[in-house]
């Protein structure tokens, strides 16, 4: 069988894993993103150190990235504010140490074809995944092909009501203040609760007010897409209560509008968690190489 | 040469053509959107009426429309406020009387189909078209292919900061107050402002107020699809000096997070008017038509 790796390049841990799919992964390796230098050389010493190589390799990565094929800095992590990262040639350094084929694509793209290939949006043409978590970022299917464009969707970024009063918090983002990241992701919660997300008990009202934040955002991605389902993953909907409040906003919201069966009766299984839990993306990276579609 | 049929199924009114592309209109005919029966018997008429018959007819219609093949409501105009309008078939209809290959999609992607053919969008994979007017819509492409999903795309009704203090206006829209089409549709100017679009001059603060609103549906638009290019029709966008208004706000709100020659330096050609003019809707139409893709 051949074998593949699979890299999920994140803001905050790396996971690279080696195997067939998600019932056969042979090794695998998570760690702290720190400098490149340093982490880049930790991945791509877990593939050296196989005994057997692999075929290919699929990165999903953090961004913002060049996914533009013919652009001298395809496979580059671009503008990000995270610090070293800046015009960081991760596919190129990975590629000139590791000479197989390498798909390269958006981590939250990677999770999605991971969930599509084997996960909770098989059969599916039009569907997204959103991680919530240190940042909040999208991916997804239109017509079965994933959504790149000029750069690639950065659907953390969107500009959300906020009311004031009842929540003075100015948001976190350094660009935008009060978009969706900046409201809605762990930091920020950490920042208006005082405590991080995972301390935050189950009845606290932080879960409500973050609930209305995500099914702002998720109202605004069923009007620009109508997907036929959104997949939320990252450590913020690890809280069990979370998924229940964003499903009854959202259809609160959307208010009758949209009306389809899979919203109006069937909401549970049209906002869902990843079925690959914390393994969508390394998976989805190992699916982009095994088809090659990864990148432009 | 073969003549090809379009209609644009507009809630306010319909525009029927005959020809083979812009260059080319033998005849064509717009009138009030009246009754569903009384209008499409126009329609049907105008049709009936050519010397040469058309090969095939391409319907563009207001929506909501179902859009799903295998649907017994595929090509009514189902849940629309409209009175009378609710649960037409209306492809069925015009199907009946013209026994010929009729293409079927939301107005909105038939425009954007019309300017990709032969308009602001040549060359381009992955760009939007909106209209603002009487309501506010979108479709476009992703990867080459129109939007379509689980309904179809409604743009307008994205959910975006409101300032209540700076415009108290609660907006219009009857299923969400204040969503964008809530706040900057035609009808919300009129009911703010105490008198038309048409009429407010081009210093009116107005238009400033509804430059912001329309840039931030347009950054959550970038934010979700990076498309490369946003075409902008509709009467609203007839002011002369709204374009520019709009760009520098979408700008000022992404505050360099974009970070793409296209939307840093090149926003005059990032952000544009239709290149067909109000005449989007019927050829995109006919382009439907002629290539066969719509529906579904």
């Amino acid at each position: 069988m051949t074998l593949i790796g699979g890299i999920e390049a994140g803001g905050t841990k790396f996971v690279c894993a080696v195997g067939t799919g998600p019932q056969d992964i042979h090794d695998s390796v998570r760690f702290a993103t720190t400098t490149p230098a340093e982490t880049i050389a930790q991945a791509i010493a877990f593939f050296r150190w196989q005994k057997q190589p692999v075929a290919a390799i699929g990165i999903g990565s953090f961004g913002p990235v060049d996914l533009t094929l013919n652009s001298p800095t395809f496979g580059y992590v671009t503008s990000t504010p995270k610090p070293g990262w800046a015009n960081v040639n991760l596919l190129g350094q990975i590629q000139q140490a590791i000479p197989v084929p390498i798909a390269f694509d958006t981590d939250v793209n990677a999770a999605a074809y991971g969930e599509y290939r084997w996960g909770a949006a098989q059969g599916l043409d039009n569907f997204l995944y959103l991680t919530i978590g240190t940042g909040i970022g999208g991916g997804g299917m239109v017509n079965g092909d994933l959504i790149h464009g000029l750069v690639h969707p950065e659907m953390g970024h969107l500009l959300i009501p906020h009311d004031l009063e009842a929540d003075p918090y100015p948001g976190h983002c350094p660009f935008h203040g009060d978009c969706l990241e900046g409201l809605a992701s762990g930091p920020a919660m950490k920042a208006r609760w005082g405590q991080s997300a995972e301390t935050l008990p189950e009845d606290h009202p932080a879960w409500e007010l973050e609930a209305t934040y995500i099914a702002y955002g998720l109202v605004n991605l069923i009007a620009s897409f109508s997907p036929q389902r959104i997949i939320l993953g990252g450590g913020v909907m690890s809280q069990p209560r979370i998924f229940d409040l964003v499903r009854r906003r959202v259809q609160a919201f959307l208010n009758g509008y949209v009306q389809h069966p899979a919203i109006l009766q069937g909401i549970d299984r049209y906002i869902v968690p990843p079925a690959l839990g914390n393994w969508a993306g390394v998976l989805g990276a190992m699916a982009l190489a095994q088809t090659g579609i990864g990148g432009g």
